[in-house]
């Protein structure tokens, strides 16, 4: 899964869109770049915030589906593992070497179930969300047929209205039946507040925040008092990690945006009103794109439309450039206004994505640049991995 | 490219949804879905449409990016070969086989028309867009170099304000350029109204039409009075072949969307005022998504998010449901208005998207289905074949 990969055997513009060693003018378009000293830099100060808290820092692998990505947030970030959402994902990360995976979501599926249960055998400490009753019983007998133990985290939905119980008693329902089931463990709670993490007002997510933490408090509390422990309370995003961190309950984040920053994260606003893309962390992902044509004086036509990105969050934004904007989106073009007659045929621009993990998600591979030079490239390994 | 697959080295939940044979209820979510029978009732009938009206049909392979599904057109509708927008697409499917290949986009990056000139060495007959006279030597450089050749249409911007030339005189300017230039052929004009695809009255659509049809025969009797024959004149989608096809002036068509339908193309109107996904055109294309969480009574969480999915033109339809509805998206979840309790985990669902091209885009396999078996499984062949 994590093989070095064979760059001889790949066709430059067809299989990849640039080989290690390239000049970045080289760069096929439209295609995923990382700028890795940003990249690196983002990656360094969110696990020395981690640390300096005595926070786990279980890095949220959803966000770039890349074990190459993982493992630089192990070595330089301290990453005790990662999260991700789908079992096919956890599969790449586990195949790909990373020790600690939890699937940060609810498993149903009786073969999703089956192929969950077996993940302990690829040497990955396997830690799942349950939210309902009923789904112990199915994980206790699946890991019991493989011979493994499966962890459970009862997830709390402490605010973003989708997954997870809403009552402290449900909790300890669920953890209660998870403890008495054969091959199953009960770790601790998922308290993920996902709705609140895009709100622009830092005091607006604070209040969010602070809900989510009550909530949280009172589970624990309530567990204590029928003698079950809990080792872990996992949560926290790139909007809330600080919340997270200072809470007293929490005792692991699980950031997933802050290593690459897109346009709608960096519209939210830091403690002291700043955007959060301008010092609390870097752009380090972008899509390339080239302008394709001029025929009209005032719009550029560039190769980056919805085949190289997600518009889920609104439209990329040109980077480093206050004279030309992207305004439109069709299948594969972008219509950029150029009022000025700026750009030309073959120019080619960094936008930042609208929403860096669905636009992940539809490319193949990260190109690695530093210093002007290609340096490496990363398959985005589980990308499509949606089962 | 094309080969067989392989399905006895293809694991089920992690490399591919589902497997020939299975029944349809085993199928791995989300993943999509295609109905056999309502797809080739659709392409038939485009096909007999087509036929009917002298019109080539040369089907637009950008939308499902699959060489089986074109093979389809082709066998039973009739088809003359596909367009696409990328060179790598256009790679994917002359090496699949097909014989007749437009990049209906311009091509101007160096390496780039650097493949695009090998493309006939792979058998197919190679045209591509111009929109800008500079583009004309590129070409004829890089077919010379490889001893090919390759024919050009000019594109015309007949109101979707993208690519393409708005006067009669740029049109002649570069068809001249193309009639002198070595190894290159002018093959005639693309006039795709890409932006009146989508309204919804017939009438306002036959209105954009009736302008673009009114700069297409312009151009042609410009052409004509310089002594220039047009071979083929291109254009039209699911939105506008009718027009296009009692033109006139038009003799080839280039639609997509008709094969699969999807919810923003189904809600427009006939002439008749009945939505073309209400006899005109079925659905055949749909995301299969599972409920795998329903902690809160009134709404019911699927496994089909943003990573499944392109939601730039609206959420998805729950399709044959009139008791549930897609209300709320984001990376790995559905949410799904129940306020009768109507599902419970583990019930599958048909979605149809909001818009089939980006949404094809993001996955790996077609599965086919047919009487509630699975029949065949297609991969997405130029999936991320955006360079």
């Amino acid at each position: 899964m994590n093989k070095p990969v064979n760059f001889e055997t790949l066709d430059v513009g067809f299989d990849v869109p640039a080989l290690p060693g390239m000049d970045e003018a080289e760069i096929q378009t439209p295609c995923l770049v990382l700028d890795l000293d940003a990249l690196e830099r983002n990656i360094k100060k969110m696990g020395d915030y981690a640390k300096s808290h005595g926070m786990r820092h279980r890095v949220h692998g959803k966000m770039h589906k890349s074990v190459d990505v993982a493992k630089l947030q192990e070595e330089l970030g301290g990453a005790v593992g990662v999260c991700c959402q789908k079992v096919s994902e956890a599969e790449v990360f586990a195949r790909g070497g990373i020790k600690d995976v939890l699937v940060s979501n609810q498993v149903r599926d009786p073969r999703k179930i089956d192929r969950l249960a077996q993940l302990p055998k690829l040497g990955a400490r396997t830690i799942v969300c349950v939210d309902d009753v009923a789904n112990v019983a199915e994980l206790s007998a699946a890991a019991q047929k493989h011979g493994t133990e499966i962890e459970v985290f009862v997830e709390i939905d402490c605010g973003a209205g989708r997954c997870g119980v809403t009552t402290s008693d449900a909790v300890v329902e669920i953890a209660k039946a998870v403890e008495g089931a054969d091959n199953l463990k009960f770790t601790g709670i998922q308290a993920y507040q996902g709705a609140m993490q895009h709100l622009d007002s830092y005091e607006d997510r604070k209040a969010k925040l602070d809900v989510a933490i009550g909530m949280v408090k009172d589970a624990v509390k309530a567990l204590e008092a029928e003698g079950i422990d809990c080792e872990l309370v996992s949560g926290g995003g790139t909007g809330s990690y600080y919340f997270e961190s200072n809470s007293g309950v929490y005792n692991e984040l699980q950031c997933g945006s802050y290593a690459f920053m897109d346009a709608d994260y960096g519209r939210i606003l830091d403690a002291d009103g700043n955007r959060i893309d301008q010092g609390e962390w870097e752009n380090a992902f972008f899509i390339l794109t080239q302008v394709m044509s001029h025929a009209k004086a005032d719009k550029a036509i560039c190769d980056a439309g919805l085949k190289a990105q997600s518009v889920d969050s609104g439209l990329p934004v040109v980077y480093g450039r206050d004279d030309v904007e992207y305004v439109k989106c069709s299948d594969e073009h972008g219509v950029i206004a150029d009022p000025n007659g700026a750009l030309k045929v073959g120019d080619k621009l960094r936008l930042v994505p609208g929403h860096c993990d669905p636009t992940a998600n539809v490319h193949d591979w990260y190109v690695g640049v530093r210093n002007g030079k290609v340096e490496t490239l990363w398959p985005v390994s589980a990308r499509g991995k949606a089962y």
